[in-house]
């Protein structure tokens, strides 16, 4: 199975695909956009767009995973994520790609098995989980841990079914 | 000169086009575009960008107009602002069309000569100003409200230029 999972952001977007499944994966492509923070907002979103449209067309994985917003410290930075979020969306929607959601919570706690994990945290586990010599950078290792959580649910799922199937 | 107004939403986005400058103009073209408001985000945006591209790609307006955004009453409306916006800046984007952004104060004052007036009374000026003979979709209102802020503000600038070269 090859996921991808985007942390989008209007200044930068975390990419990651994965391969493999829940058990057992590895990650294949890392990017993190830059979309310039000081260009006008309508060329950053054409920037983000296009740039995933061109990843997600060559990796054509059958899920993009990114994480639901409830929170933002303002106003300004929501519609902000919002903006980043649609162009995200946008791109995949281009390829025929279905995009999930996760909350926060649910993806630290799947990868670092706590709802409250810290960005460092994730970092260090998504380099011990997926075995990388190099460390990650921070939105790229966010977009990584979407993608993994999209995977242990996948997993657990099939396990489930698996057990349910001997009962 | 061509202008696009937008008001985008995830549940409505307003569209008008309007023809003229800021002394005579008329509005050629007025929709409002339901996204269903039960389907995903994701085929939402898909569904608002869509048309828009259609829209703007028939009328080819030299320029796009937008509101800016400062306030929403919580984040969750504020993301869902934001996704929408996006929708539009991109469509309008693919099309090589700029996007030009205005407060919702200066945009009620261009139209209503009041910054705090309510949308029926937009809704009250568009109709009058335009000489629409039907009543128009408040959506729509706000997007021809739009565009007409930005044929006013360019209508001032001629006549600031104007005097000035006559100082």
């Amino acid at each position: 199975m090859r996921i991808a999972g985007i942390d989008p952001g209007t200044i930068r977007t975390g990419v990651a695909i994965l391969e493999g499944d829940g058990a057992k994966c590895a990650l294949v492509f890392s990017k993190t956009i830059h979309a310039g923070q000081e260009r006008p907002i309508q060329i950053r979103l054409k920037h983000i767009y296009e740039e995933l449209a061109v990843i997600l067309n060559e990796w054509k994985p059958e899920v993009a995973a990114l994480e639901s917003v409830f929170y933002q410290k303002d106003f300004k930075a929501a519609v902000k994520v919002g903006e980043a979020r649609a162009a995200a969306m946008l791109a995949a929607g281009a390829s025929g790609i279905r995009v999930v959601e996760y909350s926060p919570a649910r993806v630290k706690e799947s990868v670092c098995a706590n709802g409250r994990a810290t960005k460092d945290q994730v970092q260090f586990m998504i380099r011990n989980l997926l075995k990388l010599k190099e460390p990650i950078q921070a939105d790229a290792a966010d977009a990584a841990a979407i993608a993994l959580c999209y995977l242990h649910s996948a997993r657990f799922e099939e396990l489930k079914k698996a057990a349910l199937a001997h009962v």
